[in-house]
């Protein structure tokens, strides 16, 4: 028993530190939340709406469990160009794997694809596309694919900012991201892209584990093989996670509407929608890329990978926050980890 | 600081208890955990199963994001007869429906279920299920719909129990449940059963989330509805979560291969598979209706909802823990609150 006291005694001083983490969690940024923002309305918008929907007794208040954010990925939490990264994996392994597999030459769209055809891609974007994701994103076990992207990840860089892709995550967004998780958001990614490949890095990139990755799905089959069950990738493509996709998949995955949405395109438009309209509190965002010296400046020009347009004029009409990338971020992305 | 010194050392006294709390927080049980499973060899496979992958160092230990556990629903976590209670609700909403739409008598298939015609329903049970499933669970929001299940599940009491189905769930296996999530576990539902139907009860029955419901999905579109989004369901069916069909479920959902699977079918045997099947850790379990006098007693008969014959051989093939209900169980449902 004087032990027991002796070590209550010795711990003692530990308790002020302990009941202030069982009391608030999240208190205390060295310099406020989101340093990579610059301050103007952007910012001052979503601290607001944070601490609204966080401050128990006020009119806003929003109970943890209903505390769902969902984000686009390509062009909202990373880049989207100069292609989708998903487009430059895949390739990526169309020309790895073209050596053993000198039939693809006869087929037009992947002749186009290998040697970089831009007449022949442009005029011909989805089939391209289609025939490139068969022979790359098909025919293999999941943890195949998996293992594929994984290691892709680890060592291909970006054309232009010569960084892993992994290392291309926007700052100011994994800001958005780590502030709404420690307020006791769930946080979930609601992409056009594949539900595999993000998952093969979304914890890594973001700390978004793999139920929280909601994608467009490939079909897939089980089946057992050498006495294993395995589920193989088939070449075909199930449900299209863009426009009104998204709220539907929303729907299916987390069955609840969320409470803040993040977008960039007019693919996510209807997700915002979904979200805000008619319900307050919300949150809607919308990432502008106008900011050419650093990342890309793109808006209405279908030529480039995302769209937005219609969601420019819809953000002014349902009164979401438009992010200027270049004045409202002082960084774009994080400091290499060397 | 003398009254902050003062408050340190009156709190001192709860710090063994705050730090019990931070350390384990599933520290003790009155009388052990799984209180209505009788002593034996499921009760004690399932304890030692959490006791190993929760005890850091050891062989088996797994890391909480890993630990996952999926339970089929129907004749799993409740019963299934006399005939599934998603079946039960679309007949009641067909009767109440019914005086509004007198043309539905006109239609063999509506008439039959009106009717309680049983040798039609039988003969053509899936065209008879499609057609009322068509009537009952579509051409509304889901918002309506979730409204609807949720006022019958306040109201509706089972033919044989009497009792509302909300207080059909097992209590031994609610008992799994809560010990499970209680040891780190993420818990989901991954039924045949409709994932809209599952969702508007599934936190209350059994403290389950809506994005922790996987079940079989209808389609939905969006829409602006004066000038509200809204998502209509639609008379199509376009994923049943059955068979080979849940483990696809589950990689679409949770794109992590389950620690612990849970089902009662044939339909749960895939699910089981995906589970266990060449990893280790990792518990499959069956439950075995062998209980006529406090609830059903049913495997391979086909006549009956759910039927266990292939499980049955692949558990024991498999390792998995069957459950025989009249042995193990020493009580059945909760007692009611009342």
């Amino acid at each position: 028993m004087v032990l027991f006291r002796s070590t209550v005694s010795t711990l003692s001083f530990l308790l002020p530190a302990i009941v202030m983490h069982l009391v608030h969690p999240v208190c205390g940024y060295a310099s406020g939340p989101l340093p990579s923002w610059n301050d103007g309305s952007a910012k001052t918008a979503i601290i607001e709406f944070v601490e609204k929907v966080t401050t128990e007794g006020s009119e806003g208040y929003v109970v943890p469990e209903e505390r769902v954010a969902v984000f686009d990925n390509d062009g909202t939490l990373w880049p989207e160009n100069p292609i989708p990264f998903q487009m430059a994996y895949a390739l990526d392994q169309l020309k790895r794997l073209a050596p053993d597999h000198p039939e693809w030459r006869k087929d037009p769209l992947l002749a186009a694809a290998l040697d970089a055809d831009m007449a022949t891609v442009r005029g011909q974007l989805k089939e391209v596309v289609g025939s490139v994701m068969a022979k790359t994103h098909a025919g293999m076990t999941t943890e195949e694919f998996n293992r594929l992207v994984r290691d892709w990840m680890a060592r291909a860089k970006h054309p232009r900012f010569r960084r892993p892709y992994a290392e291309l995550g926007y700052q100011p967004m994994q800001e958005v991201i780590d502030y709404l998780r420690k307020n006791g958001f769930r946080i979930h990614i609601v992409s056009g892209g594949g539900a595999d490949f993000m998952r093969a890095w979304s914890e890594q990139v973001y700390g978004i584990p793999p139920e929280q990755a909601v994608g467009s799905i490939g079909a897939v089959r089980f089946e057992m093989r050498d006495g294993k069950p395995v589920l193989i990738k088939e070449p075909k493509l199930e449900f299209v996670n863009d426009k009104d996709g998204k709220p539907i998949a929303i729907h299916r995955h987390i069955g609840r509407r969320p409470l803040a949405a993040f977008g960039n395109s007019d693919g996510d438009e209807a997700m915002l929608e979904w979200t805000t309209v008619g319900r307050s509190p919300s949150l809607g965002l919308i990432v502008h890329h106008t900011d050419a010296q650093r990342e890309y400046a793109y808006d209405e020009n279908p030529q480039s990978s995302g769209r937005l347009k219609t969601a420019l004029a819809a953000a002014k009409k349902r009164g979401w926050i438009v992010v200027d990338m270049a004045k409202d971020w002082n960084q774009l992305f994080a400091k290499p980890s060397l």
